[in-house]
């Protein structure tokens, strides 16, 4: 039933949202001593939107976040940030890019299990250094035919991702996270995709599901569901 | 003869170290009126140091460089960097990621008559984003059948991206300006490789050639002679 299996990585196959809220957390003890009279809601709405301003230069990552933070703290403290501080987040940096890859329960089980069924794509944004480097320290990387690191994902970058590796929207699948990058574009191709809602999640990956996904487009609560939800999908065209 | 012809970007087809010394040089100018005790050369290997160290967590390109900027800002002066010093170096890193492209003289005939007898490809590496947009804005990705953005130019780079596309090495040429990522690696791998060296070109890139280079290795002091020399080869191979 289907040619090509892709999953997104971060907060579907693995932990990565609560490592930029610990970061996040950290950037709120840290202006703690500048006595901002700015709500905590204030500072994250101000890094939030400095991290959509930057994205057209920086791209999704941790030097993208980071460079972010480093801007909101000169604009929230007026520039009274000091250059121990800015230090730390450059600490904060190296914390995030090197923390231990850690899989949601059941991934290593539903990638091997598809893995002997279905050639597998890994398709992921951010830093093409650290995303490389947290597929290669999942352990999960040789299940993986290909891994995609792109710099965003839109339609046009899943239509050229297929058409590279040959194969019709109508034969692929996508599973993540996110409806905004995961689903909706893949949906809008002609693909399948299945969402596994992310405890966490950007903010920025959230869009109004307006019903519009058809009927190519399925839920599941858990990771460990998606084997014999696929097994299901195929044995029900096969009929 | 050759199956592909592989393109380096930065200092192979348009400017690049230009920039960054641009970049360094700003960085000396912001630090003067610190009047630090260091002489300019000490700053410029500090720079590269803390660039080195941090290639393991940051990769290569503007976000990498600026980073380190900003940690070796605050360790040169004590501490003593000023928010709105750090402020004007992210202002720089956005300068830096939207510079416009300048091709090199002769790099666009050199690309666009190869490209009637052979698959191109671009190889590069750097921010995935910033690689990608410099390749559109170039006004030559329609010339190359492949981009790739890698995060290191190994030997086993390489060989993955050789495979992926399946071509044998001995059936490959890389075109670069450094012998470190683009010639060396190709050559022990069993390819071709025409070195252009560029006027400029970072201290990184540099290794002592010792004449292990072999003799699928050429020096061209310019793109424009590119496309006669590999007709040239081609000829005296099917001869």
């Amino acid at each position: 039933m289907f040619d090509l299996i892709a999953f997104d990585a971060d907060d579907t196959l693995w932990h990565n949202e609560r490592l930029y809220r610990m970061g996040r957390e950290r950037f709120h003890q840290m202006l703690a001593k500048y006595k901002l009279a700015d709500t905590t809601e204030a500072i994250d709405e101000r890094v939030n939107q400095t991290e959509l301003q930057n994205l057209k230069y920086y791209g999704y990552g941790v030097m993208s976040f980071v460079l972010s933070l480093i801007e909101a703290s000169v604009e929230l403290t007026g520039g009274r940030i000091s250059a121990t501080d800015i230090e730390d987040l450059l600490k904060l940096s190296k914390e995030m890019l090197t923390d231990p890859v850690e899989l949601f329960p059941g991934a290593e089980e539903a990638v091997t299990r598809l893995s002997a069924a279905y050639p597998l794509m890994l398709i992921t944004k951010g830093d093409l250094l650290h995303q490389q480097a947290k597929a290669d320290q999942s352990g999960l990387r040789g299940y993986f035919r290909h891994v995609e690191v792109v710099s965003d994902k839109s339609r046009a970058t899943y239509a050229a991702i297929l058409q590279r590796v040959a194969v019709s929207p109508s034969r692929f699948l996508m599973v993540g996270n996110s409806l905004r990058s995961d689903i909706l574009p893949v949906i809008q191709l002609g693909g399948w995709a299945i969402h596994i809602p992310a405890e966490l999640s950007w903010s920025h990956e959230h869009v109004d599901a307006d019903g519009a996904f058809g009927d190519r487009c399925f839920e599941l609560g858990h990771l460990g569901d998606l084997p014999g939800f696929v097994d299901g999908l195929a044995g029900r065209r096969a009929e």
